[in-house]
C-alpha cells in the first residue's frame, strides 16, 4: 500500500480529519493552515513515543492511539489552552492493514474527547514510534506558565498519582490482579484524560502550572526552578488510589506517585482563597503542599519533618 | 546526561531558540505560545526523517542538521508562508556530545537562513530519527494550494531538478567523482535551500503550488489531481545541471529529475502573462509544460508526443 492510500484510508477520512474551530485547510495539502482569533495566541507543544520505551513494543494500537494523543494533549492542558489540531508523524515497520485500523480509531477517540481536529502529518517506513504535535488556543498573556509560582501560594494537584507507574507490571504483562485493581490502573496507564477542562478553569488563578508526566518530584522541580521558589510537599496529602494501594502497599504507592511519572494530571499553584472556588467544580483535586521562599522542592512528613527524597523523576537518557 | 541538560546544553541555548518575530514564549514551558497578527492565518507542516532510509545511518551530523530544518521549511515555501518557527522531535540511541554539538550547528544554520525559530521539541531514546514541525504566517485566503491550476495556465519550476536524487551514490559513498562535479550535486542533497522568497513572490500570482519532493512527476500528479485538470509536462523544458548530466548522462539525469525526489524546488501553475513577471527576479524558474483539460500528467517528447512515462515518485511502503 502506498503512503497515499495509508493516509486517505485510515487518516484523511477519520471524523476528526474533517476541520474543526480554527481549522482553515487540514490534510492534503503542503501545509495545514489553522486561524487565530485577535486576541488569542497559539499553544505548541510536540511528544514524541517510541516502541520499548515509551510503551511496550507489542500492545494493543487501540490503546496506543488513545494514549499517545492524550499524552500530547495534557500539555495543553497544563497551559489551559482550549484544544484546536494536532498532527501525527507516524513511523511504522510495515503498512499492517489491521495495526492501523485500530491506531486511528483509538487516536479518533481520544481527538472526538478533545475536540482536537487531526490537520496533518507524515508517515514513514522505519522503528514503530509517532510523533504528536499539538495545538491550542488561549487568551494573550493568560496562558498558565511553570514561573509565576509565589510564597504563599498553595500546591495542588488534579486528582491521584501513580496510578500509572503503578500499572507497569500490569501493562507488561509481569503481573496480575483481580479485575477490580488492575482495570482502573490500566485505565490510567492506556488512557489518561487529559485535565483539558481543568487548565482552562485556572486560567486567572493558578499562578503556576504544568502537567505531571515525569513524576510529581521532578515535574514539581521544574516550576521551584522557574519561579525561583521552594516547594513544600506534605507526603501524607498526596492522593493515592485504592486499587494502587491494594496491589503494591501504601508505601510503594506513594513512592511511584513521586517519582513514577507518566501521571498527566495537572499540578499548579494558587492562592490559598481560590482553592475553594476551584474544588467546587473539581473535588479531586487536592492541596499537597505550599510555596515557601528557597530553592528545590521538599518532601515533608506528618510532623513537618523534611523525609530525604527518593532520587526523582524518569531520565530519558 | 540528562534530558534537561542535554537540550539545556545543545539547542536551548542555540541563537535559533532566543525567540523572533511572532514567538511570544520558547523553550522551557508545557507549550511555546506563538502569536499570529490579524488577518494572517498559521501554516503549520510535519516532516520525519528516519537513519537508513531518509538519511544514510552515518553521515555527518552537521549536514543532517541543515537537511532535516530545509525539507520541512520547504513545505512552507510550498505554501507561500513566511517562516516563523519550529520544533525539533529527535530522538537519539545515545546522548553523543560531539555528535549532538554538530547536528545543533548545523540546524541553526539553516534556521539562520530560513529565520526560523526553534520554540521546543522533545527528545527520545531510540533508533535515530528526527520529526521537525514548522509553523509560518500568510495573510489569510493567500496561501498557495495545489487546487487551483485552471486550463491555459503554464507549469514552472522553481529550478535545476534531479541533483539530489543523482547524487544518492555519491552520498551513501557508492560512487565517486570529481570535486566539480560531486561538490554542487552533494550540496543539492545536504542543503537544499528552501525556496522561502519565491513562495512568498507567488501569493497572487501562481494559481497552484507545491514543493517537489517525491518526484517531478509525482508531486505534478497531486496538483492535476487537486485542481481536475492534467499537466503536460515538456521533457526537453525539464532544466537539468551540468554536473549531473556530466555525472550520469542526460537519459538518466532526466530520470533522476522525472521521479527521483528530494529536491525541494518548487513547481507551481500561473497564468501566462505573470510569467516574466517572476522571472525578472528569479531567472532559474523555467515553464516546463501547460494545464490542459483531462487528468493525470503527461509526458511529451519534443514534437509533442505523449511519452510512456516510468511509474513515478519515491513510494514510502
Amino acid at each position: 500500500m502506498g503512503e497515499f492510500e495509508l493516509i486517505q484510508r485510515y487518516f484523511a477520512t477519520a471524523p476528526c480529519a474533517q476541520g474543526g474551530d480554527g481549522v482553515v485547510r487540514g490534510i492534503g495539502d503542503d501545509c495545514a493552515l489553522l486561524a487565530v482569533s485577535t486576541g488569542e495566541q497559539l499553544a505548541v507543544s510536540t511528544d514524541t513515543l517510541v516502541a520499548g520505551v515509551h510503551f511496550p513494543a507489542v500492545c494493543d494500537p487501540f490503546l496506543l492511539g488513545q494514549r499517545a494523543l492524550a499524552v500530547s494533549a495534557s500539555d495543553l492542558a497544563a497551559m489551559g489552552a482550549t484544544p484546536v489540531a494536532f498532527t501525527l508523524a507516524l513511523t511504522l515497520d510495515q503498512a499492517d492493514a489491521v495495526w492501523l485500523e485500530a491506531f486511528a480509531k483509538g487516536l479518533q477517540r481520544m481527538a472526538a474527547a478533545c475536540t482536537l481536529a487531526l490537520v496533518g502529518g507524515d508517515t514513514t517506513r522505519g522503528p514503530l514510534s509517532m510523533t504528536l504535535t499539538v495545538f491550542g488556543r488561549v487568551p494573550a498573556g493568560q496562558a498558565l506558565t511553570r514561573s509565576g509560582a509565589r510564597e504563599g501560594d498553595l500546591l495542588c494537584v488534579g486528582g491521584q498519582l501513580g496510578d500509572a507507574a503503578g500499572a507497569l507490571p500490569l501493562v507488561l504483562g509481569q503481573h496480575e490482579a483481580a479485575a477490580e485493581i488492575s482495570e482502573p490502573l490500566l485505565a490510567r496507564y492506556w488512557s489518561p484524560m487529559p485535565q483539558l477542562a481543568l487548565g482552562q478553569a485556572l486560567r486567572g488563578q493558578a499562578t503556576a502550572a504544568l502537567d505531571i508526566s515525569d513524576g510529581l518530584l521532578a515535574d514539581c522541580g521544574h516550576i521551584a526552578k522557574a519561579s525561583g521558589v521552594a516547594l513544600q510537599i506534605e507526603a501524607a496529602r498526596i492522593p493515592l488510589s485504592a486499587a494502587l494501594c491494594a496491589l503494591i502497599g501504601h508505601e510503594r504507592a506513594l513512592s511511584c506517585a513521586l517519582s513514577g511519572g507518566d501521571d498527566y494530571r495537572l499540578a499548579f499553584t494558587l492562592p490559598p482563597e481560590r482553592l475553594s472556588v476551584i474544588q467546587a467544580d473539581w473535588p479531586e483535586v487536592r492541596m499537597i503542599g505550599q510555596v515557601v521562599a528557597g530553592r528545590g522542592v521538599h518532601l515533608l512528613d506528618a510532623a513537618g519533618q523534611v523525609i530525604e527524597a527518593p532520587h526523582g523523576g524518569y531520565q530519558h537518557f
